[in-house]
């Protein structure tokens, strides 16, 4: 059986999540709270980063990379009828851009959107209860200047994702791919915050209603953080 | 013809034009400054991020991670006994484990020394003469603090290399490896700034002497950047 260490917000976590229900394959799901750096994650994989997947011999394949790469090099016999697609379909360039994009996505996209809106408004707020006792001041609200330019970055991304998905129906080319799935995998996490006006992107919106309502999306939708209810539209595939 | 638009400091453009010698492929190389956005380079790469690998039909493939893994794919018929080594050698999980070390040096160890260092000591003193002559005040010299971070982030990730040389001969196994050109691409840089002490990392440093000894590495260290001598070791085999 496959265990896939991971945590529920992790966009990157999140990813593999979907990778895995389309591949129609099941894993058992162990959370970690990666920005505590446990030992017990890091025994797995010393960058401390998620996910991680175990093989069932207990071996550990670490970040979405390796893992990506490895769930498409076992597609051909693992698929039989039950991958609904390729993860990385197409020809050999085509295929390039699909890694361009979930580079972007897993990457870029992290870096300017996903990994800042994680540390100021969810991180903080899950520390454990000894934040505040040992002498550092209790987490205080998110940074507006920070936030700001977070969003500058989510408006040109997501006007790329329109861009994108109204040349060529999926973001890498006609069909479905793990680009779809990163780039997901993402937004999902900031529209569980809140920070998404959908009608503001229409062209995005459209392409994230298709990627939403595939089975595999269904899991992460009832995903919940206690104390982080998600936005009333955030579950719901007519948004 | 190939065509690698690259900046000659760049770890990253490097790590591929390292594995474009070891295949035996000659490219064309164009210099772009990637941190004065030019529109070239956004032309080609909308992230504005190096290299940019131009097949011979004019197509751009973007990234290490989209590029290494199309020289990859290409291997089988390309190399002919040209190529000394597959960029991703072994069974799917011995692959995993390159790809897992391939993340680490171009995005955690770029991210925590290489990106620093370069924003730090090298972009501002290349940056146009225009600037000072706006309003900016001309480049200061680098952040004492941020350059003692980094520092100590460089001796952990020589440590790491030296564990992992040590308990493998090749940083992802028994056989070399794209993730050993990433590394030794990061490195080079960072040895081209004088930033390593290599008699306090034994290790590292007869891992680095096998891999900088590789013909590939040959173009790499006759660079020079005007107005930067490397230090005098930089370029010698026996160092």
């Amino acid at each position: 059986m496959l265990r896939l260490i991971h945590y529920r917000l992790c966009p990157l976590s999140r990813s593999i999540r979907l990778a895995l229900a389309e591949q129609g394959r099941e894993a058992d799901l162990v959370e970690e709270h990666a920005w505590e750096w446990p030992e017990s994650l890091l025994e797995l994989n010393p960058s401390g980063e998620l996910p991680v997947l175990q093989l069932g011999d207990g071996r550990a394949v670490s970040g979405t990379y390796a893992i990506a790469e490895l769930l498409s090099e076992e597609e051909p016999e693992h698929r039989m009828g039950r991958s609904s697609f390729p993860l990385f379909p197409g020809s050999r360039v085509e295929r390039a851009e699909v890694r361009r994009l979930v580079h972007w996505f897993n990457s870029k996209f992290d870096r300017e959107v996903s990994r800042e809106l994680l540390a100021e408004k969810v991180y903080p707020r899950l520390a454990s209860p000894a934040v505040g006792l040992d002498g550092r001041a209790p987490p205080g609200p998110p940074d507006p200047a920070l936030l700001r330019a977070v969003r500058h970055n989510l408006r040109y991304h997501l006007t790329y994702i329109a861009y994108l998905a109204e040349e060529r129906r999926w973001l890498a080319g006609e069909e479905p791919s793990y680009a779809d799935l990163a780039a997901a995998a993402h937004l999902s996490l900031v529209d569980y915050l809140g920070e998404i006006s959908w009608d503001s992107h229409p062209g995005a919106k459209a392409w994230y209603q298709r990627v939403k309502s595939r089975p595999s999306f269904r899991h992460l939708l009832a995903d919940r953080v206690p104390g982080f209810p998600p936005p009333h539209h955030y579950a719901d595939l007519d948004f």
